[in-house]
């Protein structure tokens, strides 16, 4: 039984967390900034406590008191997290998305007979516990994820902002992607394999491969079909197609008149505020999960639209909202 | 009567310039570069002066002993080599392109007694030529050029390269673009006002507003309609565009972790090789030009086509046979 949850981080996604969680528990809420707690404990009367989170030590003693860790913190500091909390011998679970491989971390959450839930956002996150639970009913065949978060109303040349660094974003479209095909693990550049899609049958979209399957290569090895692609605008996707094809997403250091820098940190630089989410501004989240196979002897598709918009009345994002709750 | 011209410059125009008037001329070519002297020499038996053109006193004594001077130097040196030629005295023809107004040499020119021709290139250049025949023969009310130089083979994602500094090409995206619409100049950003151009009725190109008419605005103030686009392959433009919009094009620095830069350096950086052309590899200059107006009392419009190739025999670009020529 559940009474008291630590929440790691008071961001976007950790205020939707506290809105979600407050009510029905006793939730404490840690971050460096005061000014973020403050408001979490004046609008829904959340406890908070004024840590330094990156602080190992700081973290373990901070986590001992209670039953269920939430880690909401950037994804640079996810791993480092991670591996604190489950050290300390706490149930985790974890929406920062970290770069790291999650499998690093088994062994220790083995020994210490606690649980670690991954990447437990929109996707990965819903979407993987949708196939989890058609996986434990059927023979799946073939699963399939489309998902984006967008501006509801788009502005030329991006079409796109980014509710986060650019720069996180600009790794999805360069790191090559996997996905499988009649049982093998495929590789191809992202930004490719493109297909339109139709949102609520008025908004076109486009669908390009990404890297996002992550532990779903690992845990669902018999399933011979399984691919994640990115929504976006048409468009956005050749734009950054050249972009990257003049090199402005490469992390090697180019030297300017005895200055080196690296193209992309320029990049980031520059569409940074270009890709910013004015005060606000109208955004959506959609998500469509297609899980295929035989289910007690028949051929069954299974469908899940997953659609939700800015809340102007919290002030919060569909993607704040849809990784939080 | 002239006797002897010395060619100021023995880059790739430089060539073309001497291969068309050794036969005829006594030409004498004079460069700092000793290896495209001793080329010229051989190749065509131009006699050469290894000589600094950046000194304007050994500029000075070297043009001495010449009737005419040609300038086929880059476009940062072709002003200040101009006035010196000018102020030795001597009747100068220049290619350079220069970004400084040529109207400032003006008073020095007519003090000394003697004539300067410049921009003297395909456009500005031949097309001024055409103008300048026909608007002493008739009242024009309208000039129109087209041009541009191109690939054969266009590759994605630029569908285009330059026989010089990508740098160079990016201020004519840059520079605000005038033309003259019902007698008033107009002034609106470079790579707008697109239209479509078929050229020998199976490539298809597009034209765009780019800054060109330069000396037109002042020597022909009474035309009421002039206006200057330069020609690419379709989608280079809005690709351009893309680029300028993300800031990529802009000159102003920008500070990324301690370390300050000029977008348009990195981004000239990252051009220069995939716009560079391979050796032998063929190109085209094409350039239309289209004059109007009343003529003894009937309504003309006359067309010139002009389109000439990469020469494989002499290895010249249509680039420098069209300006050299």
């Amino acid at each position: 039984m559940i009474h008291k949850i630590l929440l790691l981080g008071a961001g976007r996604v950790g205020k939707a967390i506290t809105f979600d969680l407050t009510t029905d528990f006793d939730l404490t809420v840690a971050d460096r900034d005061t000014t973020s707690l403050k408001k979490l404990a004046e609008k829904y009367g959340a406890k908070t406590i004024v840590s330094d989170l990156k602080n190992a030590n700081t973290l373990s003693k901070l986590v001992a008191g209670f039953d269920l860790i939430i880690g909401a913190v950037p994804g640079n500091m996810g791993f480092e997290t991670a591996q604190t909390v489950l050290k300390a011998g706490k149930d985790y679970i974890d929406i920062s998305f970290f770069e790291e491989d999650a499998f690093r971390l088994k062994e220790l959450a083995l020994k210490q007979g606690v649980m670690m839930i991954t990447d437990a956002g929109v996707a990965p996150g819903l979407d993987n516990l949708l196939l989890g639970y058609h996986n434990d009913r059927m023979k799946v065949s073939s699963f399939k994820c489309l998902v984006g978060g967008l501006p509801r109303h788009p502005e030329a040349p991006f079409n796109y902002k980014a509710p986060f660094s650019p720069i996180d974003v600009i790794a999805e479209y360069t790191r090559p992607a996997r996905f499988v095909k009649a049982g093998k693990v495929i590789e191809k550049p992202a930004l490719t394999d493109s297909e339109l899609f139709t949102l609520k049958k008025k908004i076109t979209l486009e669908a390009f491969l990404t890297d996002g399957l992550r532990t779903l290569l690992d845990t669902m090895p018999h399933i011979p079909d399984m691919v994640e692609k990115t929504l976006r605008y048409p468009g956005h996707r050749e734009l950054m197609q050249c972009y990257e094809a003049a090199g402005f997403f490469s992390e090697e250091p180019v030297n300017i008149d005895g200055v080196s820098i690296r193209p992309v940190d320029l990049t980031t630089r520059l569409f940074f505020p270009m890709w910013q989410y004015a005060d606000g501004e109208e955004e959506f989240t959609v998500m469509q999960v297609l899980i295929e196979g035989n289910e007690s002897g028949r051929q069954v598709r299974y469908t899940y639209d997953i659609f939700d918009r800015f809340d102007k009345m919290s002030g919060m994002s569909s993607m704040a909202r849809t990784t939080g709750f």
